[in-house]
């Protein structure tokens, strides 16, 4: 199978689930401490994995989480953020230059950092308080989600947080790479028709819309040079779906969170007024050992990502163009 | 002028301006009485709208104010919005279905409901608590700015309230025509060329962020059938500025808030990546009478409206295209 290496995946998953006892030392050392409220920073990719995982605790939790965007907080600040404040971060180079801005001044107001910080003496991982470091693609989802439900554990709010564990641990390691094989096909299929696409609409709702974001701005527009545009699918009813037509490439993500009636909603209009859509439900992809009622949590994106994978895989052979290469992010200062 | 009636547009913003008592009197009641926290609750265009205000009150102020999407709310639903909270929406006919649902569920929680709504006798009129009805389209953003001014003044944090709003009384309905005047040959110009885009990107920030993200969506797709994306200036760098070509057509809206440099930094950079772009500065409107200090509030979103107006206006004309028309939307169940 294509850049598929299923060793290294699981071993990449299991040492992301293996990172729980640091994760938890961290969470409890700065619940012990209180906090006022607590920020995921992001740009880009990570401004989307922060929208999931704030959405994902919004649904289930009364702490008070939020997302905070990297350039808007040097730009517009943010009152609410104070000394008392836990700032949670990701970055793979550690150089992100508006991250590196915000840290700077959120470490000037004093608030607690927590970074997943790939490269060790980066900028970044030496600003924070408090630094993962875990360099495996793919798995910033379980880290934010994990600092997330130990945090929701604290708060009497995840009995079954010990459970739920132990499922992934002993389970989703090799769910994952059998998803993803289970996905190739389709991969293959999804690429083959829509590599040349003038434009693709990409709807998702719920921990699917930051995903579903990325996926749109990080994977078709910066890694596979392709013209597409994510809308949440709450959204879409109010505007975009005018603009689509018979012809018209839309694909819809299904998660199987709180939201996914708003993404079934739109489900049942797509077929009335479109022939070139295509739906990709989690739930068609079932995970062996893994609880039904667990599988709106970190699970349902983890399975979406198994298959854009292997769309990405097949689109970057069959165009001809390697992913890694950028016409001009960090080509010249600008 | 081609859907142009001076006197009309005028009144309707001396309107606007002239429901600030009753403003007032609605926000001290609820300042009197308390809050734990402040929601615009929108979806759609009034969620970009909640989106424009939010960012502006979040850079001048520590109240705790947020942005609460409808659909998100009745489905993974918001614990920290509560009988004590605030809650502040907008709706033209009253009837808009995600709201009414999510308001529905609000007055279980027993928050206070403060509507804009301009269909009197409506389900959302006679849900809320408070209701201000002036049915004048365009003046959302001064409703919602100047409930949120009075909150900024309650709260000690802007002490030049009255003299603000006596200029905006004395010289904005005025101004905003002579804007409109004044690019309406910009508006010919740019749907002339712009028309039979296959695709056309538009960029902001700030309290101009909401104001793209409307205009793509609620304008150029749902109005005039149009392909286009909107994408925040820091987000731009992120991944779509890959697609940018030569040819691209990208507009570019720049305010005069604090976010202005993230909206600078994108405008350095498209005449080294493309041909095709425009900018839209609300600095090359000067309305007389308004202090250089005030400009960065509702009225260089106002100013790009008065714009973005002019384009539309053309657009329908050229492209024999009645704006009120939908394909989809309110015409048949889904």
């Amino acid at each position: 199978m294509l850049k598929f290496n299923e060793t290294k995946q699981i071993e990449d998953i299991k040492g992301a689930l293996a990172l729980r006892p640091q994760v938890e030392k961290m969470v409890d050392e700065v619940w012990e401490k209180g906090f006022d409220s607590i920020y995921y920073l992001g740009i880009g990719g990570t401004y989307a994995s922060a929208m999931q995982v704030v959405t994902y605790i919004n649904g289930k939790s009364n702490l008070p989480v939020y997302v905070q965007h990297a350039a808007e907080y040097y730009t517009t600040g943010n009152r609410r953020l104070t000394k008392d404040s836990i700032v949670i971060l990701s970055s793979v180079t550690g150089t992100t230059q508006e991250v590196v801005k915000a840290v700077e001044e959120i470490k000037t107001v004093g608030a607690t950092l927590i970074g997943f910080i790939d490269a060790k003496g980066s900028i970044l991982a030496e600003k924070c308080d408090y630094v993962v470091t875990y360099p495996a693609p793919g798995t910033e989802q379980i880290k934010f989600f994990m600092l997330a439900d130990r945090l929701m554990k604290n708060n009497g709010e995840f009995d079954e947080y010990e459970e739920y564990y132990q499922e992934l641990e002993e389970h989703l390691p090799v769910g994952l790479v059998e998803a993803e094989k289970k996905a190739d096909d389709f991969g293959l299929k999804f690429a083959q028709a829509h590599r040349h696409d003038d434009m693709h609409y990409f709807i998702g709702a719920g921990n699917q819309w930051g995903a579903v974001y990325s996926y749109a701005m990080c994977y078709w527009e910066e890694q596979s040079w392709l013209r597409s545009k994510s809308i949440h699918a709450a959204e879409f009813l109010h505007g975009t779906l005018e603009i689509v037509e018979e012809t018209t490439a839309v694909t819809l993500f299904i998660g199987e969170d709180e939201q996914r009636p708003l993404s079934e909603r739109v489900a049942n209009l797509l077929p009335r007024i479109c022939a070139n859509y295509t739906i990709i439900d989690s739930k068609d992809y079932p995970v062996a050992g893994i609880s039904e009622k667990y599988r709106g949590r970190v699970l349902s994106f983890l399975l979406m990502h198994c298959v854009t994978q292997r769309i990405d895989a097949h689109v970057e052979q069959l165009n001809c163009h390697p992913l890694d290469i950028r016409r001009y992010y960090r080509q010249f200062d600008y």
